[in-house]
């Protein structure tokens, strides 16, 4: 129906990262999309952004939960 | 902090879309989101696919629910 | 333990329309609480700044489709 | 549109506190929250049975976690 | 790891049927469900059962959407 | 209007097991219930059929928690 690649590999990331922050039911599915989207080329910005764009959809909450996570990924990468 | 274009607009309605489809609380805020995302750009593979990436991380449901709402918005502006 | 008497009426029927506002799953189930906190002396502000007080904490579309229901309440109730 | 006074401090409390052990996905806010509502004058009953009342709309997990947080709140309190 | 046949066809349609219930968010799907289970042997008994062991789980709302969802299920296959 | 005794005690707990993993807000009391399943006679592999079921209608971070709360319970009971 239609090809898989369709969608750019940031695109997916940013989708899946968007997802698992409005959901807001699994942390460590986060984290591992985090670290694999700043592996793919993803900026600590455009990641940033995505969540507050998220507490506009899903609430506040969402947001700081996935912000936490955010800053746990970030600090393990160091 | 940061500044609130680091985000490109497709970016953004990838993003969105993705949300509301994975929380499949609000069928018209994703169908005017569906919407948008055709106006600034997104192709209908490209919703297709990010539809098809939610049954991953939200379950078929959601997916087929959001599938749905595209084939709404996409016969609407017919 | 405690008794059920110890939150007033007003404050159950915040709490209930709180509750299935941000949820989201439950339309008619929130406009027979909405139409019951009407009846018990709520006021409509008093219900539009608890939808308004969900955007934060579940995102706009809950508030927004609680604001619906709402709405479709008062205006049955003419 | 409507001011946001309409809402007393104890109902915008009771309503948040709904909402977030409806919701179940923020403990930290929801800690956050069970400890102003204490300051501004909600008694540990109210916020008790608040929490049954969530047992109704979003089920008993939700009850016992809100409670469970309410228990670590009030022990952190003295 | 492990067979797809270890779950009777029975079992799996209470545990689909359960969880669409309490996600609360297909009713389309989760009325497909119950034409299923009704063909494969569920009675009607015990689908109302587990709708009631939602109420426990998922909330009141939940439990009574679903049942909702049988009534139109069972008056369509009349 | 119907008796509690149509669902046997396997249904019961594999339809809480599935609700609990779909909804993924209350790994606490998912445990609680593997332990009952495990000792009220279902098997290992019915219980990780079930959650395989789940990822397809709640997406397969669920299911992932989930198989994580049952490797904990398996692990505490040895």
């Amino acid at each position: 129906m239609f090809s898989r690649d369709n969608l750019s590999k940031n695109h997916r990331q940013i989708a899946t990262i968007a997802a698992l922050t409005a959901l807001g039911t699994a942390k460590q599915q986060l984290k591992f999309h985090l670290n694999a989207g700043l592996n793919t080329g993803l900026t600590e910005d455009e990641i940033k952004e995505t969540m507050l764009l998220m507490s506009i959809y899903a609430g506040f909450p969402s947001a700081i939960n996935g912000t936490n996570a955010l800053k746990e990924v970030l600090s393990e990468r160091e």
